[in-house]
């Protein structure tokens, strides 16, 4: 398993946030850094801002450099995490084919990998959060997009260049609405966060009446704007964010009757609607979902939190470490 | 791997036909059987007539009943693989939670397994068939029904209670018509045969027009009469067929999106469309699928045929006393 020194980093580079931590072989963070990502300054600009947070990272950890093995990036897909290369990736505006696991092995002079964002909260939950134990589980992070991981006989479902998960890129309404990446009905189009603002918006654009009007003041609702209100009792955010609960439902029962897993885990920003969300979502699973595979799984919130995206990337670099060690 | 004297019993049990043969470690069929399953007598009475069936197919392949290790069962599903329990398929009318399992244990006096039909030829077209050398690997029946079976790593997808690759029953179409699984908008219940028949012959009788009533003369229309029709160029039974096919495209997709696997091959009945069944579905894959997983998969008409049933069982049989014999 390697030496008690060993250490690795992990980085969660976000649309908006970049983070950065060292961790040990069992998962502690240390050195903890974060600031906004610097995308203006394109892939080059974000390499030398990852350089720049390790090395603090590394004097807040009190860690020597020496003593780091690896490096995993937990990335917005599509990606080829074989290759560690992104493919226009809509949430890191202007990426196109960035081979970033290179351009780091360069800048750090150590060996990266590059994984799909939601792959890496999946290992994450399923090592340290809500799968743990789970032999099949499944990931789902409802957040300005939808991602999915899932692991299978206790290991991540890669595929033939690691793109495999892309479970909010399934389409659950074949005539429904087209979804950025240019499929139909994705389930990302349908009960994402960013779905369930747009929608709210285009509603009250078309005159629906809201209380949510009094404090938008003309502002694009978000999807927390439309919770609240339904918190408040607003119906027409309600059945907005019943809607897209009820699309929700289709995606999990779909995961239900394809992967037959023992838990599978709803993270990001908007399960904090909680039952709002959650109430809807089970209705059509217990409506319409085959009885063996509905009777074997929990259906739970994520466990890990804001630090997941950490949290999943310091598995896959001790895993991956750790491997390339077995191997050579 | 054990003795070159070991023998197996293959048993691919359909709603309408019952096939057995023996196999060896090489997946050779001998002693081929086939008849009408023995559906209005009952689980006891189909139970007798595979033990009937058996000592036949072990006479005219000339082995002895001792050389026998094992049999696996390829059943319709929804089925509980590791109880052996079948819970109501659909295609096995009036069983309901049918111990089919323990039965023929106590009938042959024989460790038998029971699993799905679609995953049984998943297994026989990854090891035989269209999905050799692939890692990841998915199967698809488009038949009566449309069935699932997957391939991750090299290993069948099983999950908690073996119900896993349900994909048949994955929603596609959440406003869509209901499937006779009791879900909504299934791919089975937009692309299955069953459901190009029906739709067809609703529209035949709420007055569209068609060649196919020529020969049909008030009789219910099947997937292969809507073919034979849409291949004499009836405008029509074209369209029904395209839809189905467009339906089927985003099932393929989804399983694009899932899996990143390398090869998807089709298999069952509806296949023998053609080029009406894949030019449209290609069309709807090469428009919406995210290009980096479309890029790595290759989609094929399925290798084994009408015995895909009969080697899927062979694989499970063989596979499954090779486990039990390294395990004890």
């Amino acid at each position: 398993m390697g030496d008690m020194q060993d250490r690795f980093l992990a980085v969660d580079l976000g649309g908006t946030r970049l983070r950065v931590a060292v961790t040990d072989h069992g998962f502690q963070l240390s050195g903890r850094q974060e600031e906004a990502t610097a995308l203006p300054e394109g892939p080059e600009g974000v390499v030398g801002q990852i350089g720049r947070m390790m090395d603090r990272a590394l004097m807040d950890a009190g860690v020597a450099r020496d003593c780091i093995r690896g490096v995993a990036v937990g990335s917005p897909g599509p990606l080829d995490a074989k290759l560690g290369v992104i493919h226009g990736a809509p949430n890191l505006t202007g990426w196109t084919k960035v081979p970033l696991k290179l351009m780091l092995e360069e800048r750090l002079a150590l060996p990266v990998d590059v994984v799909n964002d939601a792959n890496a909260a999946a290992l994450a939950e399923h090592r340290l959060g809500a799968g743990r134990g789970a032999r099949d589980f499944v990931y789902l992070t409802i957040s300005t997009g939808i991602g999915g991981g899932v692991i299978v006989n206790g290991q991540l479902l890669e595929g033939a260049s690691g793109t495999a998960g892309e479970l909010g890129h399934t389409t659950i309404d074949c005539h429904g609405p087209v979804c950025k990446c240019g499929n139909i009905g994705c389930l990302e189009a349908l009960a994402s966060g960013t779905a369930i603002g747009e929608r709210f918006q285009q509603g009250l654009q078309a005159g629906r009446q809201s209380s949510a009007s009094n404090w938008l003041r003309g502002e694009a609702a978000s999807a927390a704007d439309v919770t609240r209100a339904a918190q408040e009792g607003d119906s027409y955010a309600l059945e907005v964010l019943t809607d897209a609960a009820e699309a929700l439902g289709f995606g999990v029962l779909n995961c239900i009757h394809t992967f037959n897993p023992e838990v599978i885990a709803l993270g990001g920003g908007v399960t904090r609607a909680g039952s709002l969300l959650f109430d809807p979502m089970m209705r059509m699973v217990e409506r319409y979902a085959l009885a063996i595979p509905r009777g074997d799984v929990r259906i739970v919130p994520a466990e890990l939190g804001d630090d997941v995206g950490l949290a999943g990337a310091a598995c896959v670099a001790v895993a991956s470490t750790d491997l390339t060690r077995k191997l050579t």
